[in-house]
């Protein structure tokens, strides 16, 4: 199984400098703000965007002066979605860890998110890059229609695979699509790069979200620093409670879990029936799908070491357990 | 007296446009959120920071392809802090209408901010010119900063003058500073010309803010869209209040008032001893140093119809009663 630092260890040196470029962020003149973004940000986390974008980057020309500020770029408006997130559904624990909502306040969660917003938009106009500032101007687009689709179409019972598609595309394919499209232009790749480039990352975020939401049903709360099944308990209809409803059209309790109606243990008993009804192979199965296509598109580019690493990258991706 | 209706007569073309521009943003699959983001953005808005933008261009070229969508997002970025500030502070009334964290919800708020946000960029991304990319990202900093500081220093009652202009030049005059600049910018106006602007801008917007703070005090709820002495019940700290506690450090039910300790009646009986403490003229001499400043830096500019119209906004700026 591949490990997380193998992934990581071609572009140790840049990652390096990625997390000097987050603490640099952290270092605001109020305490409590600085601990509160440092709390955020802390080394330890996967850094699975802006490997991307490093790795991207090192298939045509590795130039760190522009690659690290568009990687740390990634990093920070991914965190930054979560701590909003966080506030749309009153999370309380995040990465094992209480949230800003829930340590200080909502008000301070939504200063915290746009003060990350503010800072990676700065960090990708460090790079003087025309193209990489309006992709990234164009995927913020992109992630908040997605968030806004998803906040007001994911608690209706009538919503499809397809729609569920529509959502991570905004939550997570677009910005995996920009971290390893970006990767490119920084580093120079011609067009049909970076259009392989988009593919891989789009199809990478895909596979990637479609795990998460089942390790949301099949992992323990420990495994993944949130509460498990926390979909579900927050009335959010994720791709193995679609499938599931596909297979069950009659099961009424999801609706009340939707509207938001049901106890604890119902949910509880609805997530262990949605656990051993088989969906999550079939969810598994999807995800793989995805994983294939993303496969597909590194097979247009260069056949570089850094292309093993991100082809790597994908079986971790689909078999990790958290 | 100058009217607004003036000081948008000479760009009248290009704010019709914005206006176009911002019903497009509006336009959202989901009605209810279309709808919210219509109230926010509505018509019927002074429009000030758009109308900087589009003068400040026409000093030069008037390239209304280019100018339109920075001035509407230099609006949408207005707004989108506009609506996180209401998040913040728990406010219920803007423009005298109910706030989105009123009639919706808080996480509403944060994702229709978030989509304004992204708007704003994606806009400043159409116009394809890096230098007011850049300073559009240097901006959301700035701006994102000063809420920090206003939001973690404004209710120190140690505050004093200087912490209150450092809190509103990220709020308010930072954003009047691009909004003038980057119309100077993409009319291809030249270097001295670009640093008048700014300065123009700065200034402007620091008057534009303290007149704001002194009408908090002597307006009323009816000419404001907003509560009065709504600065003084959220506990916070604005000029009036501090050039009073400079003549009157004994004073210490403000410092009751901060912690949120005062009943209403105590706040409205500070409000009015602050109303009618002098203090107001004090600020409006503070106001009139910034619009003095704003005057001198105009000088260094062409002399076009539309620097007279930029003479008449100063004008506007400080004697308005809303």
């Amino acid at each position: 199984m591949t490990r997380l630092e193998e992934v990581h260890a071609p572009v140790a040196d840049g990652l390096a400098l990625v997390e000097e470029a987050l603490e640099a962020v952290a270092r605001i003149e109020y305490p409590l703000l600085a601990q509160l973004v440092a709390h955020v940000l802390r080394p330890g986390g996967k850094r699975i965007r802006p490997t991307i974008t490093l790795l991207a980057g090192k298939l045509f020309d590795y130039r760190l002066d522009k690659l690290v500020p568009m990687a740390a770029a990634m990093e920070l408006l991914h965190t930054a979605t979560l701590v909003h997130d966080d506030v749309l559904d009153r999370s309380e624990v995040r990465r094992g860890q209480p949230t800003i909502n829930r340590v200080a306040s909502a008000g301070t969660a939504v200063l915290v998110g746009d003060y990350l917003f503010a800072k990676s938009a700065d960090l990708v106009a460090s790079t003087e890059n025309l193209r990489a500032m309006t992709l990234f101007a164009r995927t913020l687009m992109v992630i908040c229609t997605g968030e806004l689709r998803q906040a007001f179409g994911a608690k209706d019972p009538n919503s499809r695979r397809e729609d569920y598609f529509r959502w991570v595309e905004g939550k997570t394919a677009a910005l995996f699509a920009t971290a390893a499209e970006s990767g490119g232009i920084l580093g120079g790749a011609p067009e049909p790069a970076l259009d392989a480039l988009r593919g891989y990352g789009y199809n990478l975020g895909m596979a990637f979200q479609v795990v998460d939401d089942i390790l949301d049903f099949s992992g323990s709360q420990e495994q993944l620093g949130k509460p498990a099944r926390n979909d579900l308990l927050q009335g959010v209809l994720t791709l193995p409670t679609i499938l599931y409803l596909e297979r069950h059209p009659q099961d009424g309790r999801l609706r009340r879990v939707l509207a938001g109606r049901a106890t604890p243990a119902e949910v509880d008993e609805l997530a262990e029936e949605i656990r051993s009804s088989g969906v999550l192979a079939d969810a598994y199965a999807v995800a793989e799908q995805f994983a294939g296509a993303a496969r597909a598109a590194l097979e247009r580019l260069p056949n570089q070491p850094a292309r093993q690493t991100l082809a790597s990258l994908i079986e971790f991706t689909v078999r990790r357990s958290s």
